[in-house]
């Protein structure tokens, strides 16, 4: 047995309370053996004047789209989908979508994040990568059926069902997979009908966008008389493993829908403002008893990868959606970061206790904006920014150190990405 | 003459456009004297892989509050002020708001704002601090008059003329002063009646809160018949050169009104989503023609003083204000972090230009968050933090060369203002 003791840290335990202990780690299994005074590793990690967090769940992502990052702001959802990100997609080759899988995981790394849910395309690039960097991933292939022809439709729900069934359990049980209909609006109903009890044979959960814009709201009730939560219970979508991204225009019913199916919600507040598309009504999910997980969405609607980010977002919005300044408090973001997000993903992950992964981050404390030290929970929340992530380990392993990513060549990560966004801009111009 | 050359940088224009060159300085003068290119200075700050911007403006603070960031979260504003900040504000000491201002002084230098105006007591602490640091700053004592015995509120109203008098060209010119009544709603108005002619007199800015919540809108509409800023009017309150911080709650007659005087409004998007104020209609107030300019307001309600963190959530808060993803661009807001606050405080600042102050910010963009590079402004609003900050000059001195602040101590200064804030809430326990 190797272990890894990352010393001196004030630990964020799983009762949101911060205790200065020692954390050590069974690095062969990836576990936490043990939360206290002068544990001994084979290997030490400081974490003297910094906060041990558990690691940051993403909890909704696209990170191959960092390759767009800044290549369309300032428009409505649906031109800028329209216009420029479809367009730009349709250019992405595998290389492409692995080059931004690297620049989005190695961002990842950097801002603490030690497992995210992914949905998009040559899913088996973004593998390898997650293979290589270390870190937890919830994978699939997005299906979209509209606007294609009958073959061109199957083949997207097909390749979404054999990319959930072929990457599950990769990477020594750090890839698992989801069935991923884009969203309600973008697959058609024969196509669930057809597809989602095939995908449900494989165990996997289901996941995919819904209520993001209101946009995606009408349509449904149009055509189907009922809200698109209603819809998705009727097509079989919402099983308790199952979690949907965005969730901003929800209704009561559909709320009480979600706590009595148990499915989960990630809330992405950073995209829903930039994209104008309103503000999730993140209290009521919570005191619904429905599990709310915390997101980025793409760096092309956000523009950064980081979840602490994220979580000042998530305050922030929480409680102007609210029309209340104790809503979603600085402890509830916390939980939604952590084991909110984890719960929704179906990982065992997002708490530092023995016998949990060894999935955490150490969040350097030694900074004007982190001064004085009232609260660290608040910091966490209110000031702490991706460049105050001192150490990232998942799995027991150590990703990052002393802001140094060990499983990914950084300067060459950033070179490929530069190289490969510039070609993209040429193919697309020329 | 001694010249300082910031070589090799993308340079951010007034016009908003990029440009690659060298930015020459007059050390003496504090200007600058050419941009273009192989322009040696006697001294160099290196910024290739850098943008360089105009030093940000930080319009709207409360710089010792920093000994209370993450003191008090998640609260309403009336019982978070009469609870926890009000009370903790009267324990303060001068020599805790001067250690207050040193931190959010270091801070602020450390994510690139070379000017900020500030709203507190205890002034002349406050002025010792920006003379030495290095920055520009506007300051003034905030009088309240309401709760207090007439003695006490004229000895406030007294303090707040005294210190615009005295303090104004201040630290060769670097300090500039405003006449400041707290709110509307704060000062009563037969004290206004007596000293804004007097302050008129003085020839500086009037800088106060107005229309943060609709608790500041109800009251002045029942006792005086007319919105806010109708009252601001009738009181002497609203020329030109004035500006008021927040404006949440404005009507269309008070968006005319900002308009027609020339004052001006800091938006501070932070504060109010926190405090659940509400949202600024931003984008409304830039299209009647006001100057809108961008602050932070204090840290206990922020809770860090980054001018890059506020730029990203006015960009964000602005869209959904507006009910609309083009709202607030990139651009606007980058202009409301230089131009605009350097424009509402009357600082001949806020753009990179032969002849103006070489006030200045270099912005390393080598980081996996700032790449690819489609679009440098959208990465300073959406993406850039306040760690990708490498220099800092402002009157054409370094303040900071390679994220060292030159002019403070800065790991003294962490420590004072730990012990500051230790022993302020001692002392409000026991
Ligand atoms: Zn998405
Ligand atoms: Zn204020």
């Amino acid at each position: 047995m190797t272990t890894l003791s990352i010393t001196d840290g004030q630990v964020l335990r799983p009762d949101g309370t911060v205790t200065r202990a020692d954390v050590l780690v069974d690095q062969h299994d990836g576990e936490i053996l043990e939360i206290g005074t002068d544990l001994a590793g084979d290997e030490t990690l400081d974490a003297s004047n910094a906060l041990v967090t558990p690691g940051f769940v993403n909890g909704h992502s696209h990170a191959s789209m960092t390759l767009l990052r800044g290549y369309a702001d300032d428009k409505r959802l649906e031109s800028w989908l329209s216009e420029d990100i479809w367009p730009a997609e349709s250019e992405l080759t595998g290389e492409d979508i692995r080059i931004g899988a690297e620049l989005g995981v190695l961002e990842m790394i950097k801002s603490g994040t030690t497992a995210f849910s992914d949905m998009y395309f040559e899913v088996h690039e973004i593998a390898d990568v997650v293979e290589q960097a270390g870190l937890r991933a919830l994978l699939g292939f997005t299906a979209i059926t509209v606007g294609k022809d009958d073959d061109g439709a199957r083949a997207d729900m097909v390749e979404s069902l054999e990319v959930a069934r072929d990457l599950d359990g990769a990477a020594d049980g750090r890839i698992n997979t989801t069935f991923q209909p884009h969203s309600l609006t973008t697959v058609s109903e024969a196509y669930l009908d057809e597809f989602v009890p095939k995908a449900r044979e494989l165990g996997v959960p289901f996941h995919f966008h819904v209520n993001e814009t209101t946009n995606e709201v009408d349509p449904i009730v149009d055509e189907h008389g009922v809200r698109p939560l209603e819809y998705a219970v009727e097509k079989g979508l919402l099983e308790p493993e199952d979690f949907v991204a965005h969730g901003v225009h929800v209704d009561e019913r559909e709320i009480e829908l979600l706590a009595e199916t148990g499915a989960s919600v990630i809330h992405c507040p950073a995209s829903n403002m930039k994209l104008a598309s309103g503000m999730a009504p993140v209290q009521k999910l919570l005191d619904a008893g429905v599990t709310v997980g915390l997101g980025t969405d793409g760096a092309a609607s956000n523009n950064d990868l980081s979840m602490l980010d994220e979580a000042r977002d998530a305050a922030m919005i929480g409680k102007l959606a609210a029309d209340d300044a104790t809503a979603v408090s600085a402890e509830t973001v916390v939980r939604m970061m952590t084991q909110g997000s984890a719960d929704a993903l179906g990982l065992d992950a997002g708490r530092l206790e023995e016998g949990a992964p060894a999935d955490l981050a150490v969040i350097d404390l030694e900074a004007p904006h982190l001064t004085p030290r009232h609260d660290l929970v608040s910091h966490l929340v209110y000031a702490a920014a991706a460049s105050d992530v001192r150490h990232t380990v998942c799995d027991g392993q150590v990703l990052m150190r002393d802001r140094e990513v060990l499983t990914l060549d950084e300067s060459a990560v950033l070179e490929r990405a530069q190289a490969a966004a510039a070609a993209l801009v040429d193919r697309i111009d020329g």
